[in-house]
């Protein structure tokens, strides 16, 4: 399909969201509109911001451009944009700001698959051997092992969406990779994994390690909690600017390639929600606008609802596979906790 | 002090830990005779390796190496090793073999501190801003609050010898640096340390995240659980072999540095246990019998253990600063896990 051919995407972006924002949201909305000569966006912030936006907008875009004053009462621009989705007034959200409260206003908008507790933030990571995807980094700190094999389904289907892997491998991030080792957590979930929780075309490539992931080749799909995700990003992130100086990374810090998101995908949820880098810049913030672009056209988060309903069939079907969780579902689990 | 001055350290070598034992224990070990004139060396193994290093020992040496034969009866050589200590034939232990047996043998042999549950392994990361100590990094997967706590007494009495600093500053490994970020173990934490639990002489730096780790600047100690530490260490290899190419790397994959040791050293039982990376090369080895030797002679472990009577006596004295663990102390809160 080429670019003339696809329907415009309309994509709400958080003006206030970012260590920089709003000016490099500002810049990095400019720069998507000049990328992309079919997109559509509604900047979502205070007026004056909007206002300097509009002032800088080349005559030629200002017709794909709908902005979308946000008063100063308190309400956060990121859920003002997530209500344009579940409004259908836009297809995709994009934020810089506190993956939390993107988090929340999406649950709360769009609402999350039936007996998920919490969703989960993907990454690609351009290893070294290949892109993988890396899920959770920062959304879910506190899972348990049902949630972990119900990421890995959704980071399946979306390693097929976006990688164009026909049969995923997911690998479990864990220290070691004899059988037993890690903490509790792990050994739970490499037990269910085992045990054949994930649904057909998917293959559990089983223990990971660190290294792995920055590394690649062992896995498409690494699936962990959202603690040490986020902290094995930030480490890489932080030993990737050392080891290169101060180049152009994506998100993680991984060197930006090709074609390679620098921004995160919000998985679990009904509508694309792209979350990007907090110390993102103009050209981030314009990469995270174009793969919300591709996301909302190219159906990603159909694919992952799709992989997702797939996994609830045969975990709840008489004769499935059953994990210590998948008779009564996550849900039930999320009750047992609290 | 001079190095004729000192006391001759006995190091016990485990000659079959390691991914490349014992082919690169054996050449580690006559470098590290060859570096130090004085070094005493306790090789741990089968006959056949023992005659191997014997066959190649430079005559000058060989007074100074006093060969421990293991019957292949599946006696670990790192238990013989570490019973070496026990019995004051040796004065610190190196092992690049299993995390885990060094462990449990150096708790079996040596003994815990009171009312320690697990011991700690720390590793010095020659980070970008100054070198700092990052623990646990694969001996305690599932602490409690109460351990991290205890952990964080240990890696600051470890940098106060090691290191050099006075008055260390302890950060505790997050996900955000705002209050009420992370998981809940890291909430808890937070909270015990925030409310003074440390020992004199150190700071609560707060939280610090994955990126720190590499850069440093910001705590002299990063203290986190067993897992994530694993994890990140991993990452930070894996990223900086990606980025500067295979070069020599200290412990944790980051560049090697002159005077930092390239080895984890086991914190919390009564003797220098020394582990090795298990992709160790001799030359890492080496740096590891140095690494023990220093321990050994700089009485490193007798530091630590000064702080963490310290800490208990501070914990425990009625007045004293009281967490949820510190009434009953850390041997409470274990038989309650179990």
């Amino acid at each position: 399909m080429t670019r003339s051919e696809r329907r415009a995407a309309r994509i709400a972006v958080d003006l206030l969201g970012g260590d920089d924002a709003p000016a490099v949201v500002v810049d990095g909305a400019l720069l998507a509109l000049n990328a992309d000569p079919v997109l559509r966006l509604l900047p979502v912030g205070p007026r004056a911001v909007l206002d300097d936006l509009l002032a800088r907008l080349p005559a030629a875009h200002s017709d794909r451009v709908e902005p979308v004053p946000v008063e100063t009462d308190g309400t956060l621009p990121v859920h003002a944009a997530i209500r344009l989705v579940s409004a259908d007034r836009a297809d995709a959200v994009v934020s810089a700001g506190a993956t939390g409260s993107a988090v929340r206003s999406a649950v709360a908008h769009c609402g999350r698959y039936p007996g998920l507790r919490r969703p989960a933030l993907a990454v690609t990571v351009p290893a070294a051997r290949g892109p993988l995807i890396l899920l959770d980094v920062g959304a879910a700190p506190d899972p348990t092992a049902a949630d972990l094999v119900r990421h890995a389904v959704l980071g399946a289907g979306y390693a097929m969406a976006t990688l164009g892997v026909a049969r995923p491998r997911v690998g479990l991030l864990s220290i070691g990779t004899e059988p037993g080792v890690g903490d509790e957590l792990r050994r739970a979930a490499d037990r269910l994994l085992a045990a054949g929780m994930l649904p057909p075309d998917t293959e559990y490539a089983g223990l990971v390690e660190g290294y792995d992931v920055p590394v690649g080749g062992v896995a498409d799909v690494v699936v962990t909690d959202g603690f040490t995700g986020n902290v094995l990003l930030k480490g890489i992130e932080g030993a990737l600017r050392l080891g290169s100086g101060p180049g152009e990374l994506g998100v993680g810090g991984v060197p930006a390639a090709d074609g390679v998101p620098r921004a995160a995908a919000l998985l679990g949820v009904a509508a694309p929600v792209v979350v990007c880098h907090g110390a993102a810049n103009g050209s981030d913030v314009a990469s995270g606008i174009g793969f919300a672009a591709r996301m909302a056209t190219g159906h990603t988060i159909e694919r992952v609802a799709q992989m997702d309903r797939v996994f609830r069939e045969l975990t709840r079907a008489p004769g499935g596979v059953r994990g210590d969780e998948a008779t009564t579902g996550p849900a039930e689990d999320d009750r047992r906790r609290r």
